[in-house]
């Protein structure tokens, strides 16, 4: 069983993970993570933040001469920032709508949001990203890829190759996802992302903020992952949650998704054929199960909660209207959250993998 | 902790399940659970299996007086079909393409589809909706409801008051719940229903199925079920993990889910005012937290994967082209899909409550 | 990952298991279920009750042709005694000392102990059994075996090979196995068999009870099950969990266990040597991870808590002094003890082995 | 829910621990922290390394203005020695007997022991200290307090007051805790402790070790931790897990334990009298769960397997006879394993605790 628990703040000493249930004998480098890492950070439209993070990673345990050991691997990534912070507190007395802010200041007790905020900040994605490292580097043994590109940003859609061959040709996600690396809003078409940057400038300007739709897919996969026996083991349902646990995610979809709604199933379903089906509309899960084709996931994000022109909120000493909290912030996240997701598909493949194959050593 | 295993096959000896932590002094009823059933079962779509469905439900065990006794629950609901099906076995060498047939038989090294068919079906519902009635019950003591209706059946769409008053207004849910319970396909569009049900009569004439849309909402929610803290801990993951786990559900979203993708952070997000807040598009969850706001989601079905006009498959013994197995089986089955969804998010709402509030007693 | 639910009370409609994760393939009977019940069930000391337990177990789902299909395996060992209790409720309102009757009250809340007698009863265990039958079906194809045998009953110990013998060499704890399987109450050493009836009928006619101290042998087990990378991951803790959750159990020991405390490390660890280490004082246990030996295991068991001859209680209503409550019990149930913590090695062991070797056929 | 996954190697950059679930407000200090720590570090018959170990720890997360903020705990105790150790690598080829060495070679495919003795070390009990400390603050706030300390090193029995005494007035572990601090091997009887001592010296001029016996008491329990509705959820079991779990122990035992064995039921039980019962036999937990009485459990931990005057081993290169590896180590560490079981006994009692009580704040 593969197994992680996330820790830190956003502006505290660090961001670290402790990853459980690692085979033994797969090669890593922490060069690799760090070039995994900066995936992450990097994007037309995060903050200033997100250079300030471009720090050391340490793994630091788990790993013996460049291989996986087995032992629970920990990563540290210290905040550069940190000396700048420590001691500073700045409360937060006006949640900011669309974050954790209000709800959790409620459950947890506080009299600020400050400690809701750093905790419930993406930034903690650095440490999913970093376990994700392990999982796919796990999966890239088995040739198994994980992949993720930008479809949209604020309404403006990238023009690609259409759903039905981006789901069952290999070669098209892999033409995507190499396009998304060189975007710098992980949008594999090329001119959109020109488009796209420009949106986020004029957001910026406006002091607003933007989201959009990221694809996933998955290349390689072997029949029988995830099953249909019992709700809880199916890998569609492991998938949905651990996409849309990412912050900002809203929803999320396999295949055509959405679009079964309004197709009949003489349309809608995946014929058998050989040597290979002619489409893949279920996205590479039917029953739970996955099925050997590509798995393929779509899912949007919402505009970032913090807003330079700050949203009407409620100072939480006074119960008088205000405006929310500013905060240095990302105008756009929407690359960084595919690349989030990349690193929790692939944890979830990885681990229905290890069900399935027993996960001594590999 | 409220866990549950369900097991059983489709035309076994029954639909059992075991659901643990049900804290004591819960009040509960046969009827009541009886009725909940068949709320699930019923719908203009469903096929001649639905009718013989119906019937005894029985709790095992979990329950003294009326009361939960905070011992674990097993229901069972005995297949009323039984003993016609006692010792045949009809095997299935064209797997169905859109159910686990194919994926399951390669994974469990079968020689035939039909063990796996027997566990896919969505028969197994039958035991969530059975431990989402006692979910149900100890929300109810909150003044917690759960409740759903069908937005769209193969296309063709309800007409309901728009979607920031369905998420916002606490009446609208109710009343869309009332009609939704009247109406043959669970949607609250009467007038839609009429022709859904066309829809559907045209659909079983080409020996076709029929997928679409349901809605989801839970009125009364307190702040502060799940947490921002740990990935796994986000309420809204959890609850897509347990909507898509429903047999069918290709997409999942919150709020105005995907349509967030082409907002402005400025009108994304929900103002903080008071008394109340004026929208509700986050769908009551901000940072993987409740915010006391009305939770809602939205799912879309895919259509039912046994074709009365068969789609293309291939003989596993001859690989062979031939046409897939015809096994009786429902035209549209999005009521019941809905009423199954408000079963899981019962279940996941109830579990963050017990959380919150301390499991041993209400 | 091998994991159970059971439900039901002690004079309820029965008793019954939900068994997710087993994998395909492995060939069971209810033939051999019932055999295996009845192991627990007989035994001098058992009481009226044993006999009237006697009755049908039905596998309700999960086996196909005889064979484990990978779905969720759900047992029903229906209660002959039902209809004679159905309706009739006997109040307990003075807790009897030793069972948890008390504290069961108090937590959840009740009026008299009626509900947790039902449910804390040792006739759970029964539905325990029934899982590890299929467990040891799992194990039994790799060879492995899990033996038990009672060393002690009421102070009066069994005559028996020397402990470095009994976990060393695998004839051994066969031979006592069987013999075992022919002693009334579970001992190897029929002349100790005697003795001990003898100390059951006395202490029946006291209206007083016995417990004992049983061991269990695991022979045929690979290198490498559990592990010693995370605390939970350990195979002796694992172990000491399952045996020490039944029913009357209060303490665990691998090995020469509490006498390693006065060993030297000299004296006390196994050497290796080739072809065969020569003793196996660490009970095939070593770091928490298996290493090839005997897994080796003694438990103690407290004497059975519903005395005839009453201990002293209260009464909850009226706080006086009174005597605990009366009703049929056994006088001694070290045996089924015995039996059970099979079962129970026999799944934790059988859930290591699919970590190791993946679960999904056999 | 209250879980943590430990990692970090023994030669390694250093220790660490997530912990998560903990509720927010609980007052905590890095310097407590640090003292606890070097609670577990102490002791007459502990190596060189454990002074060594005397380093600074870090609450890199989830505390905020010295309280708890419930987010995950990251608990980082860098390895002062790292530098030395950084780069050189000691392969072992001689497996030390009753070490996981062996087993962990063959499990996780190495060609030599070095990665499992690094992780299998005792060292990562640190980690365990410094989470059970977080527990210790929840339940100070409870007033429940757990306690431990040194019944016998090596055969050498401390005079202590009664079994019955020890279990059933609180004064008296308060008391025993008090001396147990004092003394350097966490004995209470002073007199004993002098003869410890002696016997440690002596077993490390011939090149051995000592294992023992430590008793772990929990007072201030309310009534209802645990449950008997489920097999995993009995606080007992729960217990012995986690205390089998730690490194060297090989029996756990509740109350008076393996003596109930010998006992009629008459004896062993724990009448029930007002304003309090007379007698704690059973250790503070009937049918899985807690009834008020202090938790009583005693463990036995084996000899430190690595000798100075080593044990046969085999060379896994040549399969020739050879004498152990020798690494530094203790003699004897029983008393930071009775440390060492506090905190895991905290971690279980706190996480049951949440359970009953809710799990946001205190």
């Amino acid at each position: 069983m593969l197994r992680f628990l996330t820790a830190g703040e956003s502006h505290g000493w660090g961001i670290a993970a402790v990853l459980d249930g690692m085979p033994a004998g797969i090669e890593v480098s922490q060069e690799e993570l760090s070039v995994e890492l900066s995936r992450r950070r990097r994007g037309y439209g995060r903050g200033e933040r997100a250079n300030i993070e471009n720090d050391h990673v340490l793994i630091a345990s788990g790993v013996n001469d460049g291989k996986t050991t087995g032992a629970p691997i920990c990563i540290v990534i210290p905040n550069k920032d940190y000396e700048n912070w420590k001691g500073k507190y700045v409360p937060i007395y006006a949640p900011r709508p669309g974050h954790a802010d209000f709800a959790g200041m409620v459950k947890y007790g506080f009299n600020d949001c400050r400690p809701v905020a750093e905790r419930a900040s993406a930034r903690e994605t650095a440490a999913r990203v970093a376990c994700g490292y392990f999982a796919k580097k796990l999966l890239e043994k088995e040739n198994i890829k994980v992949m993720s590109w930008v479809v949209s940003i604020g309404g403006i859609w990238a023009q690609l190759p259409p759903l039905e061959e981006r789901m069952s040709k290999e070669e098209i996600p892999k033409k995507l996802f190499y396009l998304a690396e060189c975007s710098e809003v992980r949008c594999p078409d090329l001119e959109a992302t020109g488009r796209m940057k420009k949106l986020i400038d004029e957001a910026r300007e406006k002091g607003d903020t933007l989201g959009g739709i990221f694809e996933v897919a998955v290349i390689g996969v072997p029949v029988g992952l995830g099953s249909y026996v019992q709700w809880d083991r199916r890998l569609d349902g492991r998938l949905a949650a651990a996409v849309m646990s990412i912050q900002g995610v809203k929803g999320v979809e396999f295949g055509v998704g959405f679009e079964f709604s309004e197709m009949m199933g003489s349309q809608a379903h995946d014929p058998l054929k050989l040597p290979k089906r002619p489409s893949n509309r279920a996205g590479g899960i039917e029953g739970g199960v996955s099925n050997g084709e590509i798995i393929f996931m779509r899912a949007a994000m919402k505009p970032i909660p913090t807003l330079k022109s700050p949203l009407p909120s409620v100072d939480v000493r006074t119960k008088k209207e205000c405006q929310a909290y500013i905060e240095r912030s990302d105008v756009c996240a929407v690359g960084s959250a595919a690349v989030v997701a990349e690193s929790m598909v692939a944890l979830v493949v990885a681990d229905a993998l290890l069900e399935m194959r027993g996960g001594d050593r590999w």
